[in-house]
Parts: C-alpha cells; structure tokens; sequence
C-alpha cells in the first residue's frame, strides 16, 4: 500500500491502450480496438458497475500522465527540458529512486527461489556468495513453507505468523497471537478484506481522516459504503481533535448513517505525522464509547523522527490493564507492510494484519473471505518474515544490515529536514514539523493572480502550481485535492525519497519565479 | 486460481484461531478473544456484508480440515493411522506435493533477487552456479524492471507484456497487443477485476458451467450479481452442448435476468475436459448472438492430453477474419497463470489476462480498478515472463528445461490413464476419459445402503464417501457438491499430482470394502 501515486512511475506508459494515439505496428485490429461501438456490445460505460466507476484514485492524475510523457521526451532529446530528468517526488516507491533493498533480505530470497544453492555439492562455492546467517535463514524458511512456489495456507504460512507475533510482542512489550495475523499482498488487501467485511449496506459509514491516502475512499464507492469525513488538524501537527470525532460522528449518525469503524493512518500520509500517546488512547476511548472497529493503518511504523513509534495495540493493551473489562470489546485491526519503512519492498507484495477482539465468527467470515484469494505471494510472505526478524547483533550480517538501515533512515531525515527548512524559505508556503512517514504536505497561499490564472485554465490553483513546477523543474508531485483538504486552503505531497537534495533547490527557485510572475 | 482446495494444505492449520481448541500458552488473552460478545461490539455475525456470509468457497470443508488433523496426528504418532502419511489429492499445488520447479525459471528468479550476483567481481564464482542464458535472462528482467523491489506499471512492467503478447501471437497465430495484456496476482485476481467491472446490480447473470471452480459462485455471491448455471454433458467427455446454452439464457432472461457474460473454463476445472475447436466456435457466435463478455479461463493452457489446445482468442480471429464485421464486437477476456501447467508455481501468484474488443470507456474503468491495488508482485511478474518465454533450442538451458518439462508432463499424463484404468475396474464407478487440466471427476452410482448410513449422518453420500475414503487411506478428494453436479449425481474430484501410483491403489481396495459394507 502507500505512496498511492504509485501506479504511475518512470519506465512504463501509464494510460491504457485505448488512451494511447498509436498502436504497435504489428497490431491489425485498430478498428475494433478504437471504435466506441458501445450499443454493439455487452459492455458500455452506461451499464458497467457504477461503483467502479464511482471509485477515485486521484493520484494516477493528469499530472502523472505528463511526467511520464516528459520523461519520454527527454529521452528521445536530452535538451528537451530545462533539466535533465524527472523527479517522481509523487510517489512513494524507494527502489524505483534509486534506493538499495537490504542486502541480508535478498540473499535469503534468492536462495529460496533457488533452493539448489543450498545443496552440499555447492557448499564451497556458494559460502563465497553468501554469509552463513543468510544460507540457515533460507533453509529454515524453506522448512516452513516447502517451496515459494506452493500454495501457504491462506493466512499465511503459520512459523512465519510466529515470527511476527514475535515482532509484535517485542514492539509493544504485549503477546501477540500467531493465529490472529494474517499475512497480506501488501496492505492494500488487507484494508480491502476489512472494508468489505464492515460495509454491510450503503447506509455503513466508515470515518476516515482528511487529507487521507485515497485507497480508503476509493474502496468504500467499490463497497457502496459512506466515508465519514473528519479532519485533522492542520496548525497542531496535523494531530487528530478528539472533541471533533464526537461531532463528526454524532453529525453522522442524526443523519442516519450506521457508522461502524474509524480508520487512522499512522504515521500518517499525506500528513506525516506521528500521533502521540495521549490521543492514540483518546481514539480508542472514543472507539470504545461510539462501538467502532478501529482500523489502524501503521505501514509507515519504523518511518518516525520524532520520539517513538506507539503501536495502536500497546496503548489499548495498556487501557485494558489499567481499567479491568472496560475496554476488553474494542475491535482493533493494525496493518503493516513490507514497502515502506526502510524496507521499501513495495514491488514484492508482503504485509500482514493483526485482528484484536473481534468476534469469533466475523473472524470466520475474514477467513473465509481471503481464502478465496488462496494466499498472498510466498515470496512476499518471506520478506515479512524478514523485515520482523533482522539480524541480530553478533549475527555475520548484523553490521551490514545495520549500516544499510541507519544509512537509509539518515538519508530519509536529512531530506525531510531539508525540505521542511526550503519551506520555510518560500513565501506564502508553510510546512509542519517532519515527524515521519515519507512525506511532507505543505500548504501554500496563492496570490490572488494565480487563482485566477489557474481558473482560466479550468483548473484548481494546487493542480496549476504543481503541473507548473513540473514543467518548469521536472519535479512532480500531487495536488492536495487528490487527499482532500479544508475548502480554500492548497497544499501538494512530495515525498523525500528521491536522492539529493538539489532537486529541492530547483523548488524554492521554481517557487520565487512563479508568484513573481503570478503576483497580480 | 485454481485447485481450489488449496487453501488447504499440509503443515498448516486450516481453521482460524477461534476454531481451535486451544491456543499458545504465552496468549494472555483468550477470555476475550474466545468469547462471543455480539451485542457488545462494532462487528457480529449478524450486522456484518450479508454477500460476504453469502460467499461459499466449498473446497475448505470438513473434509479438508480432517485431512489436516490426521495429518498432525501421524506426526504425533506414526502408528495412528493404518497408512503413513496423508495424500492431498483434493488441492491443484504440484509442489506441495513434491513437483520440482523448473530449474531454469528459479535460477532466474533467485538473481533478479540478489542482482549483486551479476557483479563484475563475482562473476567467477557465479558461473559455475549459473548458466550464460539465465544470467542474460535475469539482466534484461532487472532492466526490464528496475527492481523486484519496484512498484511497476498497474498493468505490469511493458516489457514483460510484449513477451507475453508475443507468446500469444505464436500459439494463435494471430497478432497481441501488448496494451491489452493486463498481469495479475494470479489468475484468481483477474476473475475478480472482470466480474467487478460486469456485476452491475443484483440482476447482472453471468453463465457459469456445473461443475464449476467456486471461485465464480463465491465472487458472484460477494457481488451479489446471479450465477446462470448451465450443465456440462457428463456422457460427452463433459462437453459444452451450444444448445442447451440458448434454452438457460432465454429461461433466465424471461425470469428478468440481465445476462451479460459467460464462463467457460478450458480445459476444464473439475472436469479435466478439453474443448473442441467447433465448440469454441459455436460458445463465440452464441456469445456474439446474445451480446455476451466471454470470460475463458485457460489457465490449463498446457495441461492437455488429447488433441492440441484452442484458444478462445484464435477462434475468434479466425472467425472474425472468415466472416468480415460480424464478430467484431465480441468482448473476450482470457485468463492464463503461471500456477498450473508444467511450471506449477501457485506461491509465487503470476498470471495475466488479454482483452479483447472491450469499449475504450470501459477498458479504462478496468485500467482505475487494478491501480487501485498498486501492481501484481513483481517477481510473479517476472516468472510469468519466464513462462511465456522458456529457453529455446540451442540454448544453454535448452535440454534441462526440456527434459523437465517433458518430466513433468507425462509424469500427470501416466497417472491420469493410471486413475482412469482404476477407476474403469471400480464398481458404479464411470469417469470420462482423460483430456486435460490436473483433475478427474469420475460419478458414482451408491447402493442404497450408502445413501441410508450417509443420512444417518446427515451427510450427502458424496461427502460421507469421500471422508471413509480419508480415513481409511489416507487420500484426501473433494466431494462434488463443492463444485455442483446434477441433482441425485454424486462424484468427487482428484487431483492426479501425487507421486506414484500406489494411492490409486488404495482407492480401489476401499471402494470395494465399501460397498461390500453397506451394500445392503
């Protein structure tokens, strides 16, 4: 999940066919492949699902599609542009800029695909390839699953769920039970499973923050469920009003809506924030008082700068002894993932969930409901088994590994940090502090000639700016309006992924030209 | 997709925990995670999607979860069972059941992981590991995607779907177009993206064969859209009769249903039937007659035993080229995964689907719905890559991939004659000869007695044959209620992956025990 503008990045073509002006020569059907014949055909934009096409992912925008077209260009003619490639800051996919996997999780995944390395017959050669911390690893993840190839059982295969109750265990200083996680192709599908189990009827309200990641608001027009909006508060951190929930929903449910969940992202994202103690415990009391399932989305649980990461879990885990039964009914589902994080594995697919306090036979019902999935990736399922279960100190990849991890949350933090001070610098834009995640979600003020310019275009001033400072600096990044946002206020999402940080400059010059250009 | 009792399986434990009865020692919790506390909580059986409840997914039954207790019993105490280990014929996971990878596929794999293999400075070492075309192979992956690491293109990664459309171009002999081409986290997935996209209302039919994959009722059900089910000819090797195709469409549309699609599995899942050419023809003009989405799931492309495979794709060319403009509106979309034929790759969750004659309006609806999940994983991207694209003559891969492959092939192909010679010899037992895919469905005519001791038990005698069938060899097959079967007909389902031939021996002597017990 995460970094949702994701779909779209360098190297490939992002509309479909039938958006394209030309096909492959080879291809002798145009004709049909073209021609909108919809009263011919079964199918037609008029008779399709309309909640599909109800469904937003506002990330994969026009402003993408133009990234990728100039990234096209320039490589046709390196002078095209004014620069010399395009900063996909829109999306949060480190490996695709350049950031290198971890070296220990690789070794132990090219050894399970190819478990023929770790026969004795290539023993001496292949201890010139591998530490033997990577080469017992393998062979006992190979015990647990038999084979990447073969189907695991459909929550996942159960030694490597132990490793994450481990991992769980170790976090919050709480058990974990191995039987109540569920790996996942990433964390998409498990908020995928969830939401569909919720949204009993169009009346069933889901509160969800703004800005959010759109994959919330897009599943629910799937599910023809409600997404109740609440929103987080800018001038604070982007930290959540716990007054403002009970409004929010109180709003809701006079209006007749059956809200059954509140979803929390964090850290968050777009936001970057990192929620405090005090208000993770504020949520579960009011998940608690209003009966909510709380689903809480932590992918982005080791990306935090600023004090630690508190795990949904712990904190409700902390109520539940401090007030004996008060909160033993709270339904908590937490969500990570092995694409962010210093991981950032996204292309691999592996995630998992933890259920907390749910009944037993809605628990049936989730079972049943991926196991028409069959499993998620094996291969994926044994990066999560990675990601929760490093080297440890003394282990011959400990320093490897610890140096490629600090390296790269050092790399992450330097950047964010710059970003926030270039911010700082630019007129009329204002960003809150950097407290994790991947990204940064400033606002801007927009003189009044650059409202109007950008209407004159018929776009809104955040779409304007951004595909401006695409075009100018081929840096991209997302209008607010693709997360939502307060109505009159701008802001775009950058991640500081990318390597560098002259591409930042490129902003803040970017920046001064364009209001001096637009100013009146 | 398919074999589709797979989430089921060895080693593993089949129920969720709240199944169990008990759970680790070190789980502080259990009062409240085994209570049933409805009325108190967000979420109960009751209050949660109704079409969710509605999903049956048949193959994780009893008599799966049986299967796996005997199992860990054997390995508590050998002696428990009058046989040594459980035979998992019900589930289509060849390397579950010991089936070798493709050497070749996973030498490439196990490098795109650990692309420092391909270092200049490890390059001596390295090959005497690897041969030249598998190290040449897994160099243009990486180019081709950067990183497994990587999110890719929605559809997948461009170049790998030029491989594919170049595969299909070769078996049709008709041109692909690789923007039509679509790859999918398994077959299973791509089922799920098309029937979203048609499942307008409650009143959207969709033609479905009996027997059937579950996987079409189960996500028909989640969807709330109706299975129009048209019965397969037993007596005619399981044969499609275009007739009676006619009668159940124009029955379900006089009863109101808005009929919009029609399933065929090719080869066929359970019933291991191959389709005829002029069958192909005659579903295509049906479909093009009653303006129909022809949905074909070939993903048993290569597991044909009689005759050469069609495509659903070819056939429709042909047509489309014999008689000038009157199939060009034909909806098609064909379904291929890298889990079944020769290379048996379930874990790994590879698969694609191809397009065609979709409306451009709705093509981009299907384009918004799979970005929402991001990309299919990249390295299932990559082996259906190696799937379409194996090594050819003269290559250094060439005689080990074939040998293989061959291996492989007539190891399924011997036990499939070896599993119908038996069951030729078994009392009311009939089973159509052996065409394709990696099932059998022979039916069973039970004396009486069987249908009196099976009521006893409230069971269907299908389902109380298959468990003594278990219990006293060991074999575990899937009644054929889980897949529908004509009423007062009773069969089960095997797989014919198992090594050997001495389970099918075992069969034989049961099936006689059997009857002789409750013949009268």
């Amino acid at each position: 999940m995460r970094s949702r503008a994701l779909q779209h990045f360098p190297r490939v073509q992002f509309a479909p066919a039938v958006l394209r002006r030309s096909l492959p020569a080879r291809i002798s059907y145009p004709a049909r492949t073209m021609s909108s014949t919809t009263q011919l055909r079964s199918l037609n934009y008029d008779n399709i699902n309309p909640h599909v096409k109800a469904a937003k992912y506002a990330v994969r925008g026009e402003l993408a599609v133009k990234a990728e077209a100039i990234r096209r260009e320039i490589e046709q003619d390196p002078s095209s542009h004014p620069f010399d490639h395009v900063i996909f800051a829109n999306i949060g996919n480190p490996q695709q800029l350049d950031q290198k996997p971890i070296t220990f999780f690789r070794q132990v995944l090219s050894l399970v695909q190819y478990p023929d390395l770790l026969q004795e017959s290539n023993a001496e050669v292949v201890k010139q390839l591998y530490p033997e911390d990577a080469l017992e690893r393998a062979k006992w993840l190979l015990k647990s699953v038999k084979s990447v190839g073969a189907y695991s059982h459909s929550q996942g295969a159960p030694p490597l769920r132990d490793s994450v109750a481990k991992y769980i265990e170790q976090r919050d200083g709480h058990p974990a039970d191995p039987e109540s996680i569920y790996l996942t192709t990433g964390a998409s599908s498990g908020v995928n499973t969830l939401l569909h189990v919720i949204a009993s009827s169009p009346n069933t309200g889901v509160m969800i923050p703004i800005p959010q990641y759109p994959l919330y608001t897009a599943t629910l027009a799937l599910l023809d469920a409600k997404p109740v909006e609440y929103f987080l508060e800018e001038h604070a951190q982007w930290s959540t009003n716990c007054d403002d929930l009970y409004t929010v929903i109180e709003k809701a449910q006079s209006d007749g809506t059956d809200v059954r969940c509140i979803c929390v992202i964090n850290p968050g994202n777009p936001t970057g924030a990192s929620l405090p103690y005090k208000s993770i415990e504020d949520i579960i009391k009011f998940a608690a008082e209003k009966k909510l399932v709380i689903m809480a989305d932590e992918v982005y649980q080791t990306n935090v700068f600023v004090g630690e990461f508190v795990s949904f879990k712990k904190v409700l885990r902390d109520l539940q002894k401090k007030e004996a039964g008060k909160y033993d009914n709270v339904e908590l589902v937490s969500f990570h993932s092995t694409s962010k994080g210093m991981v950032g594995e996204c292309g691999q697919r592996g995630g998992y969930f933890e259920l907390v306090g749910f009944d037993p036979k809605v628990v049936q019902e989730i079972y049943k409901f991926v196991s028409i999935s069959l499993c998620p990736p094996v291969n994926g399922q044994c990066l999560v088994e990675l990601m929760v279960n490093p080297p440890k100190e003394g282990e011959p990849s400990y320093d490897l590994y610890k140096k490629e991890y600090d390296d790269i949350y050092n790399g992450l933090k330097t950047r964010a940090y710059a970003l926030h001070k270039a911010f700082g610098e630019m007129e009329g834009v204002e960003s809150q502090d950097p407290q994790g995640a991947m990204y940064m979600f400033p606002t801007i003020k927009f003189p009044q000639g650059v409202v109007a310019a950008a209407e004159k275009l018929g776009k809104k001033p955040d779409e304007f700016y951004c595909m401006e400072l695409l075009k100018a600096t081929g840096v991209c990044v997302v209008p607010g309006s693709g997360f939502g946002q307060v109505d009159g206020t701008w802001h775009f999402r950058t991640t500081f992924l990318a390597p560098g940080t002259d591409w930042i400059g490129r902003i803040v010059e970017f920046h001064k030209k364009f209001l001096d250009t637009y100013r009146n």
